[in-house]
């Protein structure tokens, strides 16, 4: 529940919020800093990012984090060294003495010399605006059957009646509504459930669960999109971790022992991208056996997601452009004939496999309007393709599977153990 | 879109952001200070409450208001004055000289000699925990048959057969849900969207909306509850101004001219408490010939609510104590025979009506027991009424219709015109 406040604070501050992309030239990690057996008093600068501020009469708390480690350097200061701009997220240069904690919960503390806020963390700006796109809807945004319908109770038995004149159905995803709304505000988000009736009793469906997604304007390539969905996952990570550490301590602690260290591994490291095309060649040269053999064409299947990411070193991995033939027409068309991609990407983490889904849009009114017709929607989608006749931009976004994402962090095998109330085939309880 | 983000904010904060309940002894109101004619820099004192903070490097600059006026009055002090105790919702007294601003956007200025901080707003103590509620529930809160029924549409027209194994509904309320989660983190709230499949055209019902629900244990009478509810529409509508003040302009200026006045007029002053019974004798006094005849043990329509809310000077009134066949199964029966009534209370608005909902719930075993069985749901609310063995606790909440919340102090008279896409019966568009 807590990670749900992160996680719209994280998408809100995305695009301003830094985390530690590359290394930072730090005298002393925080990791080795935390690690140092002597603390007679020498003194060191350490660089990295407030994770906590906790500011009292005369002494000023701050925890510093630099992704070395999960844990952050406890640095007790004068409170003269107190500033607005010492805020979440800003990034500081402290300078000080390394010196032994009286309190029991760490061994070492920074006793600050000198503090230098190196870049602010102005939260406000470059926000995504939250939207409520709406639950039931007349569309089927992927094209799938897989739906849930929607009646009066009343008028359940008589199908030729419709509340709302035509059948209505629980969202699959917000993304068309989003797209409606980034044509006025450019950058914006949805937060909320979203609804599956597959008949599935896997680990990781959910008949409702929660999606975050966003759509931005003025993406012109997949890189951009894959940097905010980094970003995303990253920074709410931290978040997560500095607001909630005793709720992630608990989970590391007895549901999943080793997940502190997968985590750590798993923030300290630039995701990796691949095209399918390479995908698909990575699972034809396996030694493993899989059931369903991989072929340039067709879906990749949860066991070869998971091949991928141990592949890769179980580094979350962004798979990209897949066959046209395999995705929604609101996908772009990537024109790289003879192959046929789309700019869609997945991402795969360790654990869950596919975690976020996105694309570059096709926002050329021909390009969607060809595509739209062989899908045999043009009519149907004529308030769509309208999109792209006033002010089209260039534009795309992506969703994160909420619950799939706690599951990723907290190691919890079973996703309907992430979520207050399942709900999933042959059960609704309460 | 920024009203969400603002509502949940202020619900967070709403035990702990003070708001003016009663006019400060401040020597000059921000209202007197902002319509003062001479600034030849005679000195004054201003209390109120920080609406917003910008630090700059040599100037700071506040914007207070004590409630006297929906403008603020700006403060410019030098940077020294700053504090991390300055921040939205803390109450000041400022001492300076009123002077005449350089910029266009306000006449006068105070320029702060003195800037003391009387009560410090730290957000995160007592909060409320956001709990996700399912959309899909078995449930049927309020007994009402105005309900939607969900079912996987490849089996919506063989209904022997459900997708969850028994019917499934979309939520009319996360009350229940949250009076699970209440038993465990004391004070717990949910906003997301509820449903009701009511064939009405009005200005003020949609089939999807959003609701703001909290619950909150250890609550013993409804003046508790009622004073949360009454800083949560004050707090909010606080926060909603000082954050998108151009948007609330645009409103009050182009759609609902005299607006402004109205709003100020319910936040200055404290909200009125009339019973149900004294209610109905308001009504039966009335001059005003109603179509439904007021009558004791018969519901409030529109039109007497619409009178109530005149006959009470425009000033939001909380109607409390109603008779208990009214109400649903939860409600504390307030043992007053012969009268029999239970503690709800419902908060009547101008221009809208019904805002707030809400009721001491009935923690007592026997009496919860009775009245299920009366009603025949005994068997289907085992679960609920296990609620009150384990470590029962009095407690209470309410819930606050969102789009309504927006159409008070925006002055929007159609419901349909706050919310991006609107579902009623008959439309349900993209």
């Amino acid at each position: 529940m807590l990670g749900a406040w992160c996680l719209r604070r994280a998408l809100r501050f995305c695009s301003s919020a830094p985390f530690p992309r590359h290394k930072p030239k730090a005298k002393l990690s925080v990791r080795d800093a935390l690690g140092a057996q002597s603390t007679s008093g020498e003194r060191v600068k350490v660089q990295g990012w407030v994770r906590s501020v906790r500011s009292q009469k005369e002494v000023l708390f701050l925890h510093v984090n630099d992704g070395s480690s999960l844990e952050s350097l406890q640095v007790v200061a004068d409170s003269s060294f107190d500033s607005r701009e010492l805020v979440f997220g800003s990034s500081v240069e402290v300078q000080g003495q390394l010196v032994k904690s009286p309190s029991k919960r760490q061994n070492v503390e920074l006793k600050a010399e000198k503090i230098e806020v190196i870049g602010k963390c102005d939260a406000k700006d470059n926000g995504f605006v939250n939207i409520h796109t709406p639950v039931i809807t007349s569309n089927d945004c992927e094209g799938a059957g897989e739906l849930f319908q929607v009646e009066s109770s009343s008028k359940i038995k008589e199908p030729e009646e419709n509340f709302f004149n035509v059948p209505a159905f629980l969202t699959v995803s917000g993304q068309l509504h989003l797209e409606v709304m980034s044509g006025a505000f450019t950058q914006v988000f949805t937060f909320g459930p979203t609804f599956r009736a597959e008949n599935s009793q896997s680990r990781r469906h959910l008949a409702e669960f929660y999606m975050v997604e966003a759509e931005i304007s003025f993406v012109e390539s997949l890189q951009d999109l894959i940097q905010v969905m980094e970003e995303l996952f990253k920074a709410t990570t931290m978040m997560v971790l500095s607001n909630c550490p005793e709720d992630v301590e608990l989970c590391h602690k007895f549901i999943a022992p080793g997940q502190k260290d997968r985590l750590e591994h798993m923030l300290k490291n630039n995701f990796l991208i691949i095209t399918y095309t390479e995908a698909v060649e990575i699972l034809k040269q396996a030694s493993q056996n899989f059931t369903f053999t991989p072929e340039w064409g067709v879906d990749l299947q949860t066991e070869h997601e998971k091949y991928l990411v141990k592949h890769c070193g179980n580094i979350p991995v962004f798979v990209i452009n897949y066959p046209l033939e395999l995705k929604p027409f609101y996908m772009r068309d990537n024109e790289d004939a003879p192959q046929h991609t789309v700019a869609a990407v997945d991402l795969l983490v360790p654990g869950v496999g596919e975690l976020f889904g996105g694309s570059l849009r096709e926002e050329r009114y021909h390009f969607l309007e060809e595509r739209l017709a062989r899908s045999g929607l043009r009519e149907v989608y004529q308030w769509y393709l309208d999109l792209r006749r006033f002010g089209s931009v260039p534009h795309g976004g992506f969703g994160m599977g909420f619950e799939r994402y706690l599951q990723c962090i907290l190691g919890v095998d079973n996703i309907k153990d992430v979520i207050p109330f399942p709900r999933f085939t042959h059960s609704c309880l309460l």
